[in-house]
């Protein structure tokens, strides 16, 4: 791993490559990354999903100040439905300035990069529902259909499909036609603002892989740009297939335009926060106006959707007075202060259409957030969350008559028992639109291991039929994440969304856990560590105890010491079962060969081993 | 946290008391740890178990060279069944010496502590099965009911049973008589060697707490007393119910002594690490008279429980032949070595029943091992797995007829969809003996992390019937855990057994997730703190950010800053709808109050806090 004089994290993870796969043309090249296996093992390169842009490819210069390639650019004017305008002109108060002060930090030069906004012809909805309804398949479906495919197509033969998939219909191939279709049918959507070409199109819903969302956001103690791009950067490189700007306080119109103009993946953010900003924090001042200009401030820099939490009504709010731990939404709980304080019902509710004409203009999707979702096993499941998520039902028609993609984003804090309904519910209610939790925690008790309390339920709810999960990091309820929390947090949740894949019987998804368990019982441990989510942290804990190069030829480990490897003498039994001789026969060669079978490597360390695990 | 001059750390947890609630007679003195919570929050205090034995009163004096106190001597002396005999003599081979040559380590005096071994008078069965099937209660029944009940009786009223069990026989409130019920069907085991009378009585079954075992063992870098006695005090201070010796190589024998002596929790062994360790690590050596030795040597010293690999037959081993890795357990691969090497049946199978009698004579219980086990996703549930099992029930009954106490091992890796049918199997074939697994880790490809990947199914195995789990630390796969790892793999499968516990609807089990979200959502930082598994990680991850002591009482975190503090916004909410007037007349208040709701707290750090969660 290099850092640029920027610090921005670049190259590629250990013993990966990046390769671009060509589609019908020229322009559609798809990035994924293949891990080289060690030569003469007769393995293949492994092909993995890629979330990190041009950042890992050793052949890409990034210059921030210019912002990553505009690889859907042409793709967006071809159509022919949107057209160039001047914008919203910058106030100060969107970077929380007053009137006249200046701003403290450098400022992204669009001009300088010919950048313009974006929006919808008049009459015209360019969002790709719109497109998948009219049976047109973009370029960018095409790309979501090569990059989620991946080998699929020539493992196919290979593939048992062995899963339970509760009802999801995962093809056996992804064509670009069963991208659209599903998207169409809103059971999936791909999150495209036309004002950020640099995103690489991806794909949310139960019939695509699950997906993973890492949460960024300003702070008061590093504000520089390099360390705010830097942040949505490394959570890309560790996974992170969508990453939200959560930024509260000052720059964060300047810091936005940075992070979407370095940014290969599509952000999301919760456009009430800066609203609140420009009302200093007083709920109560919020208005309509307010809230619409700032929508169009985000959707004209490119943000790809927005959470909008349009289902806290008014007559719900008396709901979570019982509850044990009342509002937890932040956006929730401030248009519940909202509605009291002027007895009216939540604006985004009552100017939901007006919401769904602006982002229809730029392609924003909707996240509609669940404001009232539970913030303790307690409150799980309780009539307010129901409650709100029918209202979310209602609304996901609204949105979809106006063309807009949509999303319902879920719980919270919930015991195992209780998830599964969750997913029912909200299938039901929302007709397939995707879901998009965060977590759930299955327990309260575990302030500082939430990432795995919350990894717990991420499995089984996207098992169940979550679209994306939003990460969690072990720092949840405590205080700010730090660079190693935010790791922690994307390989956890990268780890939980696999294995729904696997349960759900994804086909192909098994493939790198086979390539995985074979390199571990064959002792390739530099093509273990490789094949991991964490490959630098592998190594690391590796070479805690046996650091030398020989050690990782060595057919054993300090776990359990050269005497007590159990792959080792496997290894051995399998030779004789496979060698297809009468059982009586195997065991008298065997005692008659003296087989050593405990090597005696040059390895010193740890000859008597501490074992882990029986 | 305080360490003696043997570095064993002692000292209550922060905010804990250690208590004694008595039983029918003066000696049964159950401990428990309360944590009292801010005086006037209107919060009693909340009684949680406790696995970490005296280590943890400051009233008590551990001296290591002593042991702990002998709590169950009198009871097991007064059932007059068993006799104390001069035992085995110690061979030099026990500690892995050459004849003549002098031992490195301390060696614990028995002699001057009066210890000598005890076993059943001819014709006598000491076992707490044995017991349980004559309709006795036994002190150690009666010490566990009061155990697993705390408060369960008094909350009786207020809780509401709310979970799903799978068919499990969870009663509202556990009397003595339940557990030697349970105990009597072997549908639970109380792990007593006569010769650990140092261990606090505690259960092992599904209608029970879930439990959680810690697995230690010396290694060739760290082989000093304390540091061993250390290992297995730190496992118990975070909540380790058993801790398992798996050393290997030299002073093992003594390590052992060291361990049992000091040990508040039931220790396990797997005697063929030590069997093999007597013939130089050559499997095909082994004999069953070796091994008998070896387990009348620990049985002698104490050990609770033996894993047993008997069910790998001879007929099964064929069937890992074509597996993607192979047999990886360690116990497992000897014994097929062995098996082949002489193509012979096990003589672990084929002398099960000398077993049995040897170990009734100390009530040392069974772990029958799943030798067969999967170490990958691809493995997962095959013939060898299954077949071994369909052995293991066999086997059960055979232990029971002989009055011992069982509990079966299982998987391993697999993915979520194929664990529930382990369950489901185990209970079938095994007469609802307890199920002890190790995970099961849903997915392979991640290393580093696989104490997460393995608590997702542990959660969920836990959930579906397995009364322990065993744990997994971040070093699996990879090497040598440290006691940081120790720490993170025990609090992280008490996250899981709790989250277990949850969903099976234990009465009570939801007390503490309560008082810790209520805390949370008042602001009681400390208390938030000290009710979780880790008060310490808890406050260390809190004052990263916000160390000054004004700020455990500030209404908000570094996570959202106090502008967007969701808990606080929602409080106001519930205080106006608490107040049962109309809605308008709280609207009318709200904003006549002019409520300056965001504090403007004297602490000073990250006003501008970055969120981490929308």
């Amino acid at each position: 791993m290099s850092e640029t004089t920027l610090k921005i994290t670049t190259g590629p993870l250990p013993g990966s490559r990046k390769i671009y796969v060509e589609g019908s043309r020229p322009d559609v090249r798809v990035a994924m990354r293949e891990i080289d296996l060690t030569p003469g093992s007769g393995e293949a390169p492994v092909r993995v999903y890629d979330c990190s842009g041009p950042y890992t490819d050793p052949s890409m210069q990034v210059d921030i100040t210019k912002g990553v390639p505009r690889l859907r650019e042409q793709w967006i004017l071809e159509r022919g439905d949107v057209e160039h305008y001047d914008g919203r002109a910058h106030k100060p108060e969107d970077d929380g300035l007053k009137p006249g002060e200046v701003i403290g930090v450098p400022v992204f030069d669009r001009a300088a990069q010919g950048l313009r906004p974006l929006r919808a012809k008049p009459g015209k909805a360019p969002t790709q529902l719109a497109y998948a309804r009219a049976g047109i398949i973009t370029p960018e479906m095409e790309y979501v259909a090569i990059r989620e495919n991946m080998k699929r197509a020539e493992l196919h033969a290979a593939i048992v499909r062995d899963g339970e998939d509760f009802g999801a219909d995962i093809p056996d191939e992804v064509t670009p036609e069963f991208v659209r279709a599903e998207i169409a049918r809103g059971r999936a959507v791909l999150p495209a603002n036309v004002n950020h070409p640099e995103a690489e199109p991806m794909i949310i819903g139960r019939n695509f892989l699950t997906k993973i969302n890492a949460n960024i956001g300003n702070s008061a103690v590093a504000s520089s740009v390099d360390e705010e791009v830097e942040k949505m950067v490394w959570a890309t490189r560790w996974g992170a297939d969508t990453v939200m700007d959560l930024s509260t306080g000052r720059h964060i119109h300047a810091t936005r335009e940075w992070i979407i103009r370095n940014s290969p993946v599509p952000i999301g953010t919760v456009p009430i926060y800066q609203a609140l900003e420009k009302v200093d924090g007083k709920a109560e001042d919020l208005t309509w106006e307010i809230f619409r200009d700032t929508l169009i401030e985000q959707a004209e820099q490119g943000v790809d959707y927005f959470t909008i939490h349009a289902g806290v009504l008014l007559r719900y709010i008396p709901l979570t007075a019982k509850r044990t731990t009342g509002i937890v939404s932040r956006g929730g709980s401030i248009m519940a202060k909202w509605c009291l304080a002027h007895h009216k019902e939540n604006f985004l509710y009552t100017h939901f259409e007006d919401i769904c004409e602006l982002l229809k203009a730029y392609d924003v999707g909707f996240s509609l957030g669940d404001g009232l979702r539970p913030g303790s096993i307690a409150d799980a499941n309780d009539a307010a969350q129901f409650g709100e998520l029918e209202t979310l039902g209602e609304l996901t028609h609204k949105a979809w008559a106006h063309d807009c993609q949509v999303i319902i984003e879920g719980p919270g804090h919930v015991p195992m028992h209780k998830i599964k309904k969750n997913v029912e519910k909200q299938i039901e209610l929302c007709g397939e639109a995707p879901f998009y939790t965060l977590g759930p925690l299955v327990t309260d008790i575990a302030p500082g291991y939430d990432h795995i309390t919350s990894a717990i339920g991420a499995a089984m709810i996207g098992w169940f039929g979550t679209a994306m999960l939003c990460y969690v990091t072990p720092k949840e309820h405590l205080g700010l994440p730090d660079k190693q929390d935010v790791r922690e947090g994307v390989v956890t949740y990268k780890l939980a969304a696999h294995a729904a894949d696997l349960a759900k019987g994804h086909p192909g998804a098994q493939v790198r856990d086979n390539a995985l368990s074979r390199a571990r019982f064959e002792f390739r441990w530099k093509d273990q560590f490789n094949l991991s989510l964490d490959p630098e942290k592998a190594l690391a804990f590796h070479d805690q105890h046996l650091p030398a190069e020989g050690a990782k030829l060595a057919h054993f480990c300090s776990m359990c010491g050269p005497k007590f490897c159990s792959m080792k003498i496997s290894q051995e039994v399998r030779d004789f079962a496979a060698a297809e001789q009468g059982m009586a026969e195997m065991s008298e060669k065997f005692v008659h060969d003296g087989a050593e079978i405990y090597h005696t490597e040059p390895v010193q360390a740890q000859q008597q081993a501490k074992p882990a695990a029986e």
